[in-house]
C-alpha cells in the first residue's frame, strides 16, 4: 500500500483527492427518460425495460408469499440460525432508536408539543447477483418495522434461475410485506409514482449501482430517500500497539467489496506502516476476490503516517470515514475526539465485519465523507414529526401586539389581520 | 372558492392535481453551469453572477460584523422586542428537541452505542426582496445554534439599498457567525464548494426561489439540505362551530404569500363552506396584496364538502399539509387521526400566523404532500450519530459462527478471515 509521511496540512489536501465526487450527464439523461417513461406507462414500462436490460419476461412482478416461505426451507439451518441471531441483535440495538414526542404545559393557556408518527410504506432496493446480502434486508427492514411502518416493500432485479433463497428468506425472516422482481432506474421509478403492480412509497432506501443512485436523486422531493451510496470504506487508526495481520485482515475486507472502495490505515508508526503494507501484500494472495481487492489497494488504498495521535484524529474526521476502527492502546477513551464516521470500532475485539453482520448496530452507512453531516440508517429514518399548538383566548392575546408588529413588518397585512379577526 | 361536494375517492384525484411536481429542464441546466463555474472559479465567478443577475458589483461578500449590531439600533424598539420574545419562544420550544446518545451495556463483554454530534458549519439561505424574513432567520439558525453548530452562516442577495436592518438585526438576535451578500443558485454553490471569501458548509437550509431550489437538489449528496420548499399551504379542518370571518383570514394569510400557495378548507358544512367562500371574496377586496391573494384562491385553493369527520381526515392526510388548522368542536381530542402534516394549530385561538411568528414550533415546513415523509426544521437537522461498539475476545468468538457463516454467504471471505484472524 502507498504509504504516505506528510503534514497534516497535505495530507488533508491528499485525502481531498480520494473523495472528489463525480456527475455522469449521460447517466442522468438516459435516467430521466426512464423514470417519465414509468411515470406514464407503469407496468408496460417496466416490463419493457426488463427485458431489455435483464433479458427478462415478467409477468407477475409479485413473487408470491408463499415462495417467501417456502425459501426459509431451502435454506441451511446454519444460515437460517445465523440470520435469526443477527436480526435480534439488530432489533435489540434499534429499539433504542425509539424517539417520542413531547408536550410542554409551563405556560398557562398555552399547549405546544410535536409528535412522532411511522411512514405509512417504505420501499427498499437490493441490488441483483453477488451485490444481493441478504444482511442489508435485515438492517433496511427491521429499523422500519420498530418504527411502525405500515408496509415494507422491496425490489429486486430478476435472476436467470429466480431471486436467491438466502434473499427471499432474510426477506421473510425480516417481515418485509411484498416483494417484487424489478431492478435498476425502473424499479425506483416505480417505487416513485407507483404502477398498477407495486404501490407508490414515502421513502427509498437501500444501495445500488449507479443508474439505481442515480435515480434516486432525481426521485428526491417526490419521496425522501437515504443518502446515496457510494463505494464502501473503512479507515483505521492504530498505534505499535495493534496486530499488523489483524490490521491488514480488516483492511482487506473492505477492499474486496468493490475496486472503488477505500482502505485507509492512519498510524503514527512508520514500522506498523510498512508491516501492515506487507501483511495486505501477503493476504491478498490467497484471498478469492483478489483481483477486486488488489484493484481497490493500489488505486484508492494508502497508509498515512503522522506524529501524533491528535493529528490522526484531525486528518481522520477530515475523511469521515463510513467505518472507523480505533486500535490504540485503550480505544474507548478516544470516543469524544471522533467527529466524523459512520460507525466505530473500537480495540481489538470489534473486527469490523462484527458490525457488518451480528452486533446489531446498522450497516447501511454514510460514506464518502458525507458521515460529516448524515447518520447510519436508523429507526428515525422511518418516522416523521409534526408540530402542534394549542392557545387560550388570553394567551393568543397577549402576543398579538408582536406578531402584528412581525407580521407588517415583512409587509403580510392578511397575517396581521387574521390574528386580530379573534378579537373583533 | 371553487367548493366541491365529492365522494373520498373522487376527491382524493382531485387533490392529487394540486400537488403534481414538475421540473423544468432549462433551469435545471443552467444551474449546472452556474454550480460548474463557481466550484472553478470560485469569487471571480460569484461576482460575475451579481453583477449579471442583480445587477451588483460587489468588493466584499462579507458584510461587516459592526453592521449587524449597527442595525439593532436602527430598527424600530417595538420590532426589537417583537424579535426577542419570538426567540424565547423558538428556543424554549426547541430545546425539547435535543436528542442524547444512549450506551447498551446489558450482555457482559459488550458495549454498544451511539453518540449525537452537531454539525460543524451551516448555511442559511435568506432571500431577497420582499421575501427576506426576519423571523425565518430565527427558525433556521436557533435551532442550529442549539444543537450546538460551531458556525452558521447566512447568504442573501445584495440589495439597491444595502441589506435590510430588519434581516440583519435578525441575523444578529440569532446569533449568526456571518452575513455574505450574494443570492441565487451562486451562492448554494459557495455554500457547498466554498470560496476564497465563503467556507464551505456541511448543511444548507432555507428557503428560495426556483433557482435556488433547483441549485440545493443538485449539491445534495456534496452537502446535506433541508427539503426543497414549494409555495406555502394551510389546510383548515372544520365544523359549524367555527367562524367563517376567522377561517377566511386564515386562508387569505397563507394565499397573500404567493399565487401558487394553497388555501383548503375541508368541512362537512355545506353552508359553513359557502359562508366562508363569501368572507373570502369580501375580505379580500381591502388586503394590500390582493392581487396575489386572489390569484391563488382562484387558481389553488377549494373547499371540499365531505360526509363525516372521518373522511375530512382521511382526505387531508392525503393532502398533508403543511400547516393544518382544525377547527372543530373540541379540537384537541383529533391529535390521534393526524397522520400527514407539518405543524398543527387547534382551536380558534390558534391561529395560524400565531405559529409563523411567536408560539415557538419552527416555521420551516415541508410542503406539497412531503409531510408524508418528512419534519419541520428542527434541532435534529444539525446534529448526526455515530454508532460504536466494543467487543471481549470470549464475546466475539461466541458470534464467530454465525458472522462467518453470513460472510461465506454472501461471498465475501475476507471478511470472515478478518474476524478469524483475531483466534489464530
Amino acid at each position: 500500500m502507498k504509504i504516505y509521511q506528510q503534514s497534516l496540512t497535505e495530507m488533508k489536501k491528499i485525502v481531498k483527492r480520494y473523495t472528489q465526487q463525480t456527475t455522469d450527464l449521460k447517466i442522468e439523461t438516459s435516467v430521466r427518460e426512464i423514470l417519465a417513461n414509468v411515470r406514464q406507462k407503469k407496468d408496460q414500462a417496466l416490463r419493457e425495460y426488463e427485458l431489455k436490460f435483464d433479458q427478462a419476461k415478467i409477468q407477475d412482478f409479485k413473487i408470491p408469499a408463499e415462495q417467501l416461505t417456502a425459501a426459509l426451507n431451502e435454506i441451511s439451518p446454519a444460515l437460517k440460525q445465523a440470520l435469526e441471531h443477527a436480526k435480534r441483535n439488530i432489533i435489540s440495538f434499534h429499539q433504542m432508536e425509539l424517539e417520542n414526542g413531547f408536550i410542554d404545559t409551563r405556560v398557562s393557556g398555552i399547549i405546544r408539543g410535536q409528535k412522532v408518527t411511522p411512514l405509512q410504506r417504505v420501499g427498499l432496493y437490493v441490488p441483483g447477483g453477488t451485490a444481493a446480502y441478504p444482511s442489508t434486508i435485515l438492517m433496511a427492514a427491521l429499523p422500519a418495522k420498530i418504527a411502525g411502518v405500515d408496509q415494507v416493500i422491496m425490489v429486486t432485479p430478476p435472476q436467470k434461475n429466480g431471486i436467491a433463497p438466502a434473499v427471499l428468506a432474510a426477506a421473510k425472516i425480516a417481515g418485509v410485506d411484498a416483494v417484487y422482481q424489478v431492478g435498476g432506474a425502473q424499479a425506483i421509478a416505480a417505487l416513485a409514482y407507483g404502477t398498477e403492480s407495486i404501490p407508490p412509497v414515502n421513502k427509498i432506501v437501500g444501495p445500488g449501482n449507479i443508474f439505481v443512485a442515480t435515480a434516486k436523486k432525481q426521485v428526491f422531493g417526490q419521496v425522501a430517500i437515504d443518502m446515496v451510496a457510494g463505494p464502501s470504506e473503512i479507515g483505521i487508526l492504530a498505534d505499535k500497539t495493534a496486530d499488523p495481520q489483524e490490521l491488514a485482515a480488516d483492511l482487506l475486507s473492505q477492499a474486496e467489496h468493490d475496486k472503488r472502495a477505500r482502505a485507509m490505515l492512519i498510524t503514527n508508526s512508520l514500522e506498523l506502516a510498512q508491516k501492515v503494507s506487507q501483511a495486505v501484500d501477503e493476504q491478498l494472495q490467497s484471498l478469492p476476490r483478489k483481483e477486486i481487492a488488489a484493484a481497490s489497494v493500489a488505486d484508492r488504498g494508502f497508509i498515512a503516517v503522522m506524529n501524533s495521535i491528535p493529528e490522526m484524529f484531525a486528518l481522520m474526521n477530515e475523511v469521515a470515514p463510513e467505518h472507523l476502527e480505533i486500535q490504540l492502546a485503550d480505544s474507548a477513551q478516544y470516543l469524544s475526539l471522533i467527529r466524523n464516521a459512520g460507525s466505530v470500532f473500537l480495540g481489538r475485539y470489534a473486527s469490523e465485519p462484527l458490525g457488518d453482520y451480528l452486533a446489531g448496530p446498522n450497516h447501511v452507512l454514510p460514506t464518502g465523507g458525507t458521515a460529516k453531516f448524515s447518520s447510519p440508517l436508523g429507526v428515525y429514518d422511518f418516522v416523521k414529526k409534526t408540530q402542534f399548538i394549542q392557545f387560550s383566548s388570553a394567551a393568543l392575546k397577549a402576543d398579538l401586539a408582536d406578531i402584528t408588529q412581525l407580521a407588517r413588518t415583512e409587509g403580510l397585512e392578511g397575517h396581521a389581520r387574521a390574528v386580530e379577526q379573534r378579537f373583533k
